[in-house]
């Protein structure tokens, strides 16, 4: 790996000037503002580094498609990253402006440094180098670059059903997301999936004065109160009738991988400022974050919620309700499950409304490509990668376990705190060096 | 009456234009703005109609007190009202300033032309008509007119305490709020009372995102979800121990008043769009609205409740919850009883905040006076009042009732859509006359 570890180092300051140049195009998918511009941008890009790229339109944003290495190669690896951003309000706390990257502190300043764009284009840069100091790649390389992920990646499964055959790869390997806090390395094997809904309820056509209403009139708050005191009980276990059914229990492997992970008690209750870990006490703080699915109400609102008082009785009610989901939970089977739950206890009148929806994703750990990414990661970072079975957050992952059926490895190539989706964001200069280098790594590893 | 309703009539137009020099002088007492200065202009309004009237200072906002009638009267009569109005907002739906009275319609528009001003007028120029037509009144007559019922009058209660002497009187007699939408006279006998807290139940330090602490981060939604679900069932009855032990039952008279009151439930249920009155099937609509507590969710908040998706874990939870109060609960029980309830649940931690209480108030439908309140509203109009044991709402007469033990008499002299809270608040010109008409019959019915 000398050589192409050589390459990498000596031309890191131009890395990084273009990484600015892609960051500099803003590609806000939220409001649809300079998406198409970067998309053609990164194909130009993909090409000077000598990767075949083109685009390919969607009903939404186009995908940015790329190839290198022999058709007849031992390993065909598809490389998943989107080059689309998140908004980024609010403007007044980035301390430079959000598409003018700057480099401060050996950081990268910019929307879209870390969340995607400069893990995306470390797999990039890594195959250039590996181009120019080899002249080709060992194995099959796709690249799958979305615009939509920032929206939830709305087209990316009508996209794989649709391109099997272009898309038709051995493994799926992708760099997102921010690292560990120890800034260990660390290698996910999946991701927890998502159901976000919004449930109202319903009662006058407009609030009433309390005075003049309070005991007569239907309290739509009162009644999803008690709708969803119904579907969890105080020790997190939810109450809705099968759903746990289809909850795959940890494997042997996945346990020791959730031992390993380094966890310090007093330390996360005395940052999070809580007093104890919610949940039930049969699992433990891993294994309910990655391996278990949950039912949050990430919001409520209802009636009067200014300073001071207003009497009234609300006209309506609503509940922003989250269950992220683990395999083998079926997104629209939960939906079902709650819809009947809600029926069955009286509720039915309550409306249900889907705003989002992936399945979970989870590849097996013992999975032989898996000591690939990982002597990959010890080659550069000299250190194992801690082992994470799933990620609690979620990717659209399940296009390429479920849907595709590839097993996929998923490495953030960010520090910790890169701020993705917040003001300031950055990665550090470093890590995007370290990440140049650990797919370069796994190019060559992946052939063996 | 002749002689002195023969004074009111030709006189009309005089009392429209000074009410509308009182309601042009705003008195907004949540701001603080302009109520010194109303205050003074009634008080010399009050002496220009032959009352001896003076300002009383109290920690708030003064007082206008004033005497007419023999000392040795055979009656005392006090007259409350209050000069301090709502502010105007949203101004940009006024038809026509709210400080700038004006006469369409045959109603005169502005802020406090009905909501207090109006009402509490009529009081003085029937006075005026008495004093002025037969040289005095037959009782003795005593005004006390606050600058702070819009903000609850916060110094009432202390101001009764200190002057118990001053007020000493027989009856309270009021004149406030809308009338029945039939449009027929209406005597109340009371209203409820209001206990309207604000419960906080709080989480980690700040939100945090679903995907990394979802399963394993307390969630205040939740908890205050499942407290207030062990506060009142499905079928609106509260759960809280003791919270019924202190109602009193309704009398007989009280009974058939209330079934006196005209109601058409179908008219009900089409003009608030809803399937079914709510609560209890053992209370008829009347008796649930004047006569049995509540306990209602004015407003809860928590997390994210915009347009669209945000994954997060709420930090806290937050709901304004309202008690209104029926004889003889006591406010401080009912907060009390609440918090032991959530201690008993193990929501002990739940932070229950008090913004403000009042009693309720009750005056028996058989008292004497009653019959001079209803035959000087016949009267005037003809038709006999329909009777109400008390209001849902609430005004400050328990300070009345319970804490100066007086008989409280309360007729609203505006039409049911005065508007009071809202833009364009307004009075009905003939329903202003009669107001002044029926305080008059009733300074001479009083003495009988």
């Amino acid at each position: 790996m000398k050589e192409v570890f050589g390459y990498i180092e000596e031309d890191e300051k131009r890395f990084i000037e273009e990484l600015k140049q892609l960051v500099a195009q803003p590609s806000i998918s939220s409001y649809d503002q300079g998406v198409k511009e970067c998309a053609l941008l990164l194909k130009e890009m993909m090409e000077r580094s000598g990767i075949e790229a083109r685009i390919i339109e969607t009903p939404g944003q186009p995908i940015v498609y790329g190839e290198t290495g022999p058709q007849g190669a031992p390993l065909t690896m598809l490389i998943y990253g989107h080059y689309d951003v998140q908004p980024p309000e609010p403007l007044d706390l980035w301390e430079t402006p959000p598409f003018e990257p700057t480099v401060r502190n050996n950081r990268l300043y910019g929307r879209g440094t870390a969340d995607n764009k400069g893990q995306l284009y470390a797999h990039v840069k890594a195959t250039e180098a590996y181009l120019k100091t080899k002249g080709a790649v060992p194995i099959r390389l796709k690249f799958i670059f979305e615009g939509e992920e920032e929206i939830l990646s709305p087209n990316l499964e009508g996209f794989a059903r649709a391109n099997k055959e272009l898309l038709s790869s051995d493994v799926v390997y992708i760099a997102d997301g921010p690292g560990h806090e120890s800034l260990k390395p660390t290698l996910f094997f999946g991701c927890r999936g998502i159901v976000y809904m919004e449930l109202r309820a319903k009662g006058a056509k407009m609030d009433y004065h309390s005075g003049n209403k309070g005991g007569v009139l239907p309290n739509p708050a009162w009644d999803l109160v008690h709708a969803l005191a119904t579907m969890k009980d105080g020790e997190d276990h939810v109450l809705i009738e099968g759903f746990y059914d289809r909850v795959r229990a940890s494997s042997e492997i996945e346990k020791r991988a959730l031992s390993e992970i380094p966890y310090d008690e007093k330390a996360v209750l005395s940052d999070l400022k809580i007093g104890s870990i919610a949940g039930s006490k049969d699992y433990g703080y891993y294994e309910k974050l990655l391996m278990r699915p949950t039912l949050t109400i990430d919001g409520f609102q209802s009636g009067f919620t200014g300073r001071g008082m207003k009497t009234i009785i609300p006209s309506e009610a609503m509940v922003k309700l989250e269950s992220r989901l683990v395999p083998d939970q079926n997104p629209d089977e939960v939906v079902e499950g709650v819809k009947r739950h809600l029926l069955k206890k009286g509720f039915g009148h309550i409306e249900v409304k889907v705003l989002t929806k992936a399945a979970p994703s989870r590849t097996p750990m013992d999975h032989p490509f898996a000591q690939k990414v990982i002597r990959s990661i010890e080659e550069v970072h000299g250190i194992s990668p801690i082992l994470y079975p799933s990620s609690g957050g979620t990717l659209p992952s399940y296009v390429f376990t479920e849907i595709m059926g590839l097993p996929t490895f998923w490495v953030p190539y960010g520090q910790n705190d890169i701020q993705n989706h917040a003001p300031n964001e950055n990665i550090r200069l470093d890590f995007y060096l370290n990440g140049i280098k650990t797919t370069a790594a796994l190019i060559r590893f992946a052939a063996q």
